[in-house]
């Protein structure tokens, strides 16, 4: 049992990937310096997937952006993020380039991630989940059905139910050390919004990751996504979510599940239907008997937040989480964990 | 007058361009931290030319170096030098496009400098000469010949004497007032070596940087090259060399000329006049009877310093300066030149 009033601040490990989890990052910063941001390393589109096929780097995409959301320095912030709109480097970013050319300097990508820190003065650490150079596979063993590749993945209109589908990653990935460490040393485990098929998934079938999660004395929460993915998580609950959250992981782990009760203006939400994307549905009388405790809260930010991502901004949804007010609950949810 | 123990470190201003200006500039920052390097911005070649034609960026490969040379972080230096060699990138120095990028960002480059010392953390400070984005052009009148472009003109055999031409930059270029303001507030200026025609002379003919040297009350020291340049300076002697420095500034300021006294390994030297290039003969006549004071040293390196330029290490010569020996005769040259 943890002291209900650590002198030290509190440590949280978060796992993600997409902009609702670098999103999250920064609004979580604001609660600690000791955050530990792991990143999934399946990404192979965009200008990530050019610097792994041209120069066999590991992914640098979802690195960059934890480390840009962890970032002191706004002007270094916004060099990372700058995108070549012309010329040789054209739909490059240059933090890519950066991770990249430090991984041929320093020879391999964890000190990469290191002096890339150093240099956008990054509070706490990014952790790559693994460092092997793998690439996504989804299969549906029974119809002899396989994906492969994230960017493949993430833009399949799914034949088959992907809760039948296996998920793997090719060639085989071993957790990198740091990231089973970060889990087992945090006092708190966020599970960020996202892709449940190209985001969270490639990071929770990375072998060890899941042991390190069931292991782990922390308090482990799920953040629960907002809206379906056409084609891919439509019909799917909230406690659809956290199973397969937790199917991915190899078995339960997940102490609470935050999802959003606050309704969307109508205009918008049927916006979102018109493109296949539904509110996720809440159902109460599942999620009441979950071995985890499901909370709701108004989590629906008033504006959009600004697009950081690999893809176009016009890909977008506009329905988003505040994830200042998620940050809260979250921090308000470890706290009453600890003291009752 | 100046004190002649002055409270404070030496002030110094470094003009220069090429491997020779780089690497006194490391040896000159370990006698003071108040170092300017001002930067040749004509360059057009490699690298550079190509973010000069595409992005229409000015030329980061100079700035780069003179970073480099001033930086106090080994790591982020080796990442600043380190040149992409496949894919996309290919031949492209990462701190060039750090540079271009950073151009982009914040919109001027002389913001992306003061960014990326901070990112380098660089002990003084890297001033462009000039900010306007400009070509240098040679040109006899007399015979009606025109050269246009630093890397043209670099590897251009002339077959006029170059005394006789008039260099210019297109469009003309004004003085970065960070440039002339370095020289004005400079207790020690110093003219390192390097091409007379794509290094030194781009720089001093900016509009108002040879006013500022006639002006500064600092002393002015120019240390001569130790070989001439096949087909450009083929005979010069040290006089010739500083009296084109001068032409190049629009007339006399230099207090100091340090030359070289000490024979290379006759094997060596044999090898560089069968390529052209010879030993700057040591005028004592002729130096004897000019407004400066000539002062010889033994100024040999033993071994060849380490190539960080824009072209090939074999293209470098091997007859070098050591670095560390000119540094100290030039702080003992302005320490007497204030005691006396």
């Amino acid at each position: 049992m943890k002291e209900p009033f650590a002198p030290t601040e509190i440590k949280i490990a978060v796992i993600g990937g997409g902009t609702g989890s670098f999103t999250l990052l920064s609004a979580l910063k604001n609660h600690t310096s000791q955050i530990a941001a792991l990143v999934n390393m399946a990404d192979d589109g965009g200008s990530t997937g050019v610097l792994r096929d041209e120069l066999g780097a590991l992914p640098p995409g979802d690195v960059r952006q934890c480390l840009v959301a962890l970032s002191e320095s706004p002007k270094i912030r916004e060099l990372f993020n700058y995108r070549f709109d012309e010329g040789t480097f054209q739909g490059h970013s240059f933090g890519n380039i950066l991770l990249s050319a430090l991984e041929k300097v320093t020879g391999n990508f964890s000190d990469a991630v290191e002096t890339a820190s150093d240099i956008l003065r990054v509070s706490g650490t990014v952790v790559p989940a693994t460092l092997d150079n793998v690439r996504l596979k989804l299969e549906w063993p029974e119809v002899s059905v396989e994906l492969h590749g994230e960017r493949i993945i993430d833009a399949e209109y799914f034949k088959h139910d992907p809760r039948k589908a296996k998920m793997s990653l090719l060639p085989s990935a071993s957790a990198n050390p740091l990231a089973t460490k970060a889990i087992a040393d945090a006092d708190l485990v966020v599970i960020a919004p996202g892709d449940l098929y190209t985001s969270l998934g490639p990071l929770l079938v990375i072998d060890g990751i899941g042991d390190a999660l069931r292991k782990s004395r922390a308090t482990k929460i799920y953040v629960s996504n907002l809206v379906t993915k056409s084609g891919q998580t439509e019909g799917f609950s909230v406690s659809d979510h956290a199973d397969e959250i937790e199917r991915f992981a190899g078995g339960e782990f997940l102490d609470y599940v935050l999802y959003n009760r606050q309704q969307p203006d109508a205009q918008l939400a049927e916006r979102y239907r018109q493109e296949g994307a539904y509110l996720v549905e809440v159902d109460h009388d599942v999620l009441s008997q979950k071995h985890y405790t499901a909370v709701g809260g108004s989590f629906l930010g008033l504006i959009a937040e600004r697009d950081t991502g690999d893809t176009l901004p016009v890909t977008r949804s506009l329905i988003r989480h505040n994830t200042g007010s998620v940050a809260n609950a979250i921090i308000e949810l470890y706290d009453n964990s600890r003291n009752n």
